[in-house]
C-alpha cells in the first residue's frame, strides 16, 4: 500500500543520530588514500637490460611522449612514429599563423600574434587531481596558472525560458538552492511524517533548510543576496532580485543540462591551465626527449613476431622497417581495422568495438574584452543553442583582446557544424552569440574552428566504451598482445577525452613492462 | 490549526506552472542593470576653477589615494597626509624584509626574497562584480591573475566530527546535496501533500531532486562521483565514498557557519587578486600620482571653516597647516573622537557610534607545497580550531616553496592571537594545521603575524555599523561637513573590509563634490 505520509521511522533513518550523541563517520574516507591525488612520483621502472631494449613507440600524443620519455630515462632505444606533421596529438593550440589540418578545408589561424591569444583545441583544463599530468608539468618545467572555468557572473541561455534572456548563473544557482530548501522547510515545519520529529532534530533540519537557501525565517524562498545584487551594496544599501518562479526554474533546463557539471571532480575547482597556451606540455615533453621524433611518418603495417614487433612506415615517401623489442601504439582505435596487422582476432575485435567521439569547437579573437565590462573574468556561459558554450578567458585579465572559445559540442551527430566552411562556423557561431551578448559579432576579429572529426590523422576524438565492450575488451585492451604490442592512449582508459586518461593509460602500460622485465631479470638472475 | 500534510494548493503555489505553458520570466533582471559591474567608465570630474582648488586627504589608504588619483587629474592641488611611515593601510602586503607596525612587538617578516613569497595581510581577494576596484587595476595597469578562493580538495575539519579528521570539501558538498535532496524526493515521491500533484509535475520533482543530489533511481542518495574518487577513475574503474549518514552531517557545524560563503556574490569565482601582492594597487596609484604624499605626518586638528577646513598635522617634528577648500578624510572613526576638531555634533556622535572590527592573520613560508600533493592547488581550508582558515596559494603553482595563510580571525572579541607574541602565535598555527596536514609543522621556515587591532595608525579593521546606527547616522556621514569636509574609506560604505567599499566611498564623495561644483558654476555662470 502505498502511504500517503512519510514514514517517521523513514525519516528518522535518514536522520540518525541527529541531536543525539555524536554520529560514527562513517564514510570510507581515509588520510592513507590521499597520495592518490596531486604530482605522483617518478616512476622507478627497471634499467633496461643488454637485450629487449628497442621501443617503438607509435603517435607523438600525451600517451605517446609519456612513454618516450619514461623508457628513454631508464635507457630504452626509443623511436616515435607520428603520421602527422606536429607532435602533441589532440593537444592542440592555435595561434597566429598556425595552419589548421583539417581535411577538405584551408584554415589558418589569423589571431594577432600575442602570447595571450592562444586556443587550445583540444584539452583546456586541468584540475588538481589529474596527479599524473600534473606531475609531468612539474617535471617538465611547464608554468600552470588557475584557469576560471565557473564564472558565477556568465549566464545560462535558454531561447524558450525566461523571455529567451540570458540569466546570472549565480541568480539561478541561488534560485534553484532556495526552491529546493523552501520544499524541504515546508515537510519539515508541517510535519509530513507520521508522527513528529523531536524538537531538537525538526529545529537543527529547519535551520539546514534555512541555511541551504537562504530562506526567510519563516522558510520561505524570496530571493536571495547570492544571485548578486540588482544594484547598490557597495555605497547605498543592495537591492536583490526577486527569486525565480518555481515553476519557470523547473521547467528550464540548465539544472539538468549543465548546471550539475559544476560539482564534477574534473569541474573541481580551481582548473589550471598551462601558461601560454597547453601545448606547451607538449614542447616540455619534446624539450626534455632525446629520442627521435619522426614526424610525417604513417605506420602502414604491425606484426607480432615472437620476440618483438616489426612495424612498417612510410616516412617522407620511403618505405622503412623497425624492428623493435616493445611496441606501444596509440593509434586511434578506429584506424587499426584499415592497418595490416596481425593482433590476436578478440583484440582487433575490441579496438573495433569503440566508438570514436565528435567534437567541436572554434576559437574567436574578440578586438575588446567587452566580457569584463559585463563583471566577468572567465568561465563559461551555456545556451541552448547549437554553439553549446562560450568561454571567456581567464588568462590576460583587462588586456586589450581576448580569445573566446565560440562553441563547444562534444557530441553532435548530425555534424551540424562539420559540414559548414569555416566561414560559415563562424557566422553562424557569430549570431548565437549575439542572443547572449548584443554586439557579440562586431567584436570578432578573426575565428578558427575544429571539427575533431574532420582532423587529418585524428578523425575523431574522445573514445566511447559501451558497457558490454568495456565489460568485454577492457582488461584485453590493457593487456600487451603477445606481451610485446601495447595499445595506449586516453582511448584504453576510463578517463577519455582527458590528458589524464592518456597518461594512465601509458602509466599502465610501462607498469605492466615493468612488472615483466623484473621477472624476466629475476629469472635470467636465478638461471 | 495546523496542518499535518503539505496544502497541495500551497505546493502548487510554489510549482507555479510547472509542467504547464512557459512560465513568465518574474525576477528583475534586465539587461539595463548590467553595466553595474565590470570596470566602470572613469569618473567626468568638473575640472577645477580657479577657487576652491585645495584638497587635503587624510590617510593614503585605498579610498585617499582614490580620491587624490581622480582630482589631481582634473586640476585640483592636492596634498596627502598619512600618519604612518608607508602608503596603503590596510592594503598591505609583507615581503622579505619587510616591518611590520605592531605596537609593542618587534617582527619583520624573514620570507625568502622571491616575487611568489608574498603574504597579502589585509585584502587578497578581488571579485568580478567589484567594478571600482577593477577599473583602477586597469587604469593603472596592475596585472591581475585568478586566484583560486574555493578549493574542493581542501579540507573542513572539525574537532568534533567525524573522528576530528579533515573530509574533502568535494565530498562534504556532495553529501550536503545529496541527502537534502533525498528528502525533497521522498516528500515528493510518498505524496506528502492533501492531493496528489498531477504525473507530469511530480515526474519533472523527481527528475530535480535526483539531478540536484545525484540520488539514485529510486531517489536514495548513496555517495556520489561528486565527492570524489576514493580510488581508480583513470586506467581502472572508479570506487566511490559511501555517503556520510545525514545526523552526522546535520550535527556537523561546517555546512551552518563557512559552505555557505561559497554562495556568496563577494565569493563568486572567479576571484582574483594582484600579480605579486596586492599592494601592487598601491603602488599603481603612488606611481600615478604627481601629488605631494606626506608621510609620518599625523593630523592634530581639523577645524571647519566658513569656506574650507584647517588641517593641523605634525611632519617629522613640525607642526604644519593647511587650509584646504575641501578635506577628504579616512581617518579611522574611532580615532576622530581623540583628535580636535570642530565637527558638528551629530557627526561625531555618529563616528563614535562605529564599531572597529579585529582581524588577525598569520603568513607562513613552508619549505615545500606539500598541499600539491593532496591534490590541493589553492583555495582553503576550514577548521573548528581558532585558526578558523588555512589558505592555499594558487600562485607560483609548482614552486619549490609558498606561503599559506595560516590563520584568519575575523572576529574574535577574546584577542585570542593579539595577546600573544609573534613566536607563540606562529607555534599556536603550527599545532593546529598538525591535524588537518601531519607534518605541518616541519614545513614552516618562518611567519609573520598581524593582528590588525595591534597595528599602529589602524588599531582594528572593518567596521561594523549596528541597524540603528546605520539608520541614523549613514546618510549624514555620507554627506559634507559644512559642505568641505568628506569623510570617506571602507567605513563609509554597506561594504566594510572590502577594497570596493573604499572605493565606492570615494566615489560617492567625489560625485557629491562634483554636484556642488557643477552647481556652483552654474549659479557663477548665470550671475
Amino acid at each position: 500500500m502505498k502511504e500517503k505520509n512519510l514514514s517517521r521511522r523513514h525519516f528518522l533513518g535518514l536522520v540518525g543520530a541527529a541531536g543525539g550523541s555524536t554520529a560514527v563517520y562513517k564514510t570510507a574516507m581515509a588520510l592513507g588514500l590521499m597520495q592518490d591525488t596531486g604530482p605522483m612520483a617518478m616512476l622507478e621502472l627497471q634499467r633496461a637490460g643488454p637485450a629487449g631494449k628497442k621501443v617503438a613507440v607509435l603517435g607523438a600524443g600525451i600517451s605517446g611522449l609519456t612513454v618516450a620519455y619514461e623508457l628513454e630515462r631508464v635507457g630504452y632505444d626509443v623511436t616515435i612514429i607520428e603520421a602527422s606533421r606536429r607532435t602533441g596529438g589532440r593537444n592542440l593550440t592555435l595561434r597566429h599563423g598556425d595552419r589548421v589540418d583539417e581535411m577538405g578545408q584551408q584554415q589558418v589561424c589569423n589571431f594577432d600574434d600575442d602570447p595571450e591569444l592562444y586556443f587550445n583545441a583540444g584539452p583546456a583544463r586541468i584540475p588538481g587531481h589529474h596527479r599524473r599530468i600534473l606531475h609531468y608539468c612539474k617535471v617538465l618545467e611547464v608554468p600552470l596558472i588557475v584557469k576560471a572555468n565557473i564564472g558565477r557572473n556568465a549566464y545560462t541561455h535558454e531561447e524558450d525560458h525566461f523571455d529567451g534572456k540570458p540569466m546570472r548563473i549565480a541568480q539561478y544557482m541561488a534560485d534553484a538552492r532556495g526552491l529546493l530548501a523552501e520544499l524541504v522547510y515546508k515537510a519539515v515545519d508541517q510535519n509530513a511524517f507520521d508522527q513528529p520529529l523531536s524538537a531538537e532534530d525538526r529545529e537543527r533540519m529547519l535551520y539546514f533548510a534555512r541555511s541551504f537557501g537562504d530562506l526567510g525565517s519563516s522558510g520561505a524562498y524570496n530571493g536571495s543576496m547570492r544571485a548578486g545584487y540588482k544594484s547598490g551594496g557597495f555605497g547605498r544599501p543592495a537591492e536583490y532580485y526577486a527569486g525565480t518562479e518555481f515553476g519557470a526554474l523547473l521547467n528550464s533546463h540548465f539544472w539538468e543540462r549543465s548546471s550539475f557539471s559544476f560539482e564534477n571532480p574534473d569541474w573541481g575547482e580551481p582548473l589550471m591551465e598551462a601558461v601560454g597556451g597547453m601545448d606547451n606540455i607538449v614542447k616540455g615533453f619534446v624539450r626534455n626527449i632525446k629520442s627521435p621524433i619522426l614526424l610525417n611518418a604513417q605506420v602502414q603495417s604491425i606484426q607480432l613476431q615472437g620476440d618483438g614487433v616489426d612495424v612498417i612506415y612510410n616516412h617522407n615517401g620511403e618505405r622503412k622497417k623497425i624492428s623493435a623489442d616493445y611496441c606501444f601504439n596509440s593509434i586511434p582505435s578506429h584506424f587499426m581495422a584499415g592497418l595490416p596487422n596481425n593482433l590476436p582476432a578478440e583484440y582487433r575485435k575490441g579496438l573495433n568495438s569503440l566508438k570514436r567521439g565528435f567534437g567541436f569547437k572554434i576559437g574567436l579573437q574578440m578586438k575588446e574584452r567587452f566580457w569584463e565590462r559585463e563583471g566577468i573574468y572567465g568561465g563559461m556561459t551555456f545556451t541552448s543553442q547549437r554553439i553549446g558554450e562560450i568561454w571567456y578567458p581567464s588568462n590576460g585579465i583587462h588586456g586589450k583582446k581576448g580569445i573566446m572559445l565560440g562553441a563547444y559540442k562534444f557530441y553532435d551527430p548530425t555534424e551540424f557544424f562539420d559540414r559548414m566552411t569555416p566561414e560559415e562556423r563562424i557566422e553562424y557561431a557569430a549570431n548565437c552569440g549575439e542572443k547572449i551578448h548584443p554586439g557579440y559579432s562586431d567584436y570578432i576579429e578573426s575565428g578558427v574552428s575544429v571539427p575533431w572529426r574532420r582532423m587529418n590523422h585524428m578523425m575523431g576524438c574522445g573514445t566511447q566504451w559501451s558497457a558490454e565492450a568495456r565489460e568485454r575488451y577492457y582488461k584485453l585492451l590493457q593487456q600487451p598482445a603477445g606481451g610485446r604490442h601495447y595499445m595506449i592512449g586516453d582511448q584504453i582508459s576510463y578517463h577519455s577525452s582527458w590528458q589524464e586518461g592518456a597518461m594512465a593509460s601509458a602509466e599502465d602500460a610501462l607498469l605492466d613492462l615493468d612488472k615483466r622485465v623484473r621477472a624476466a631479470t629475476s629469472i635470467s638472475m636465478k638461471g
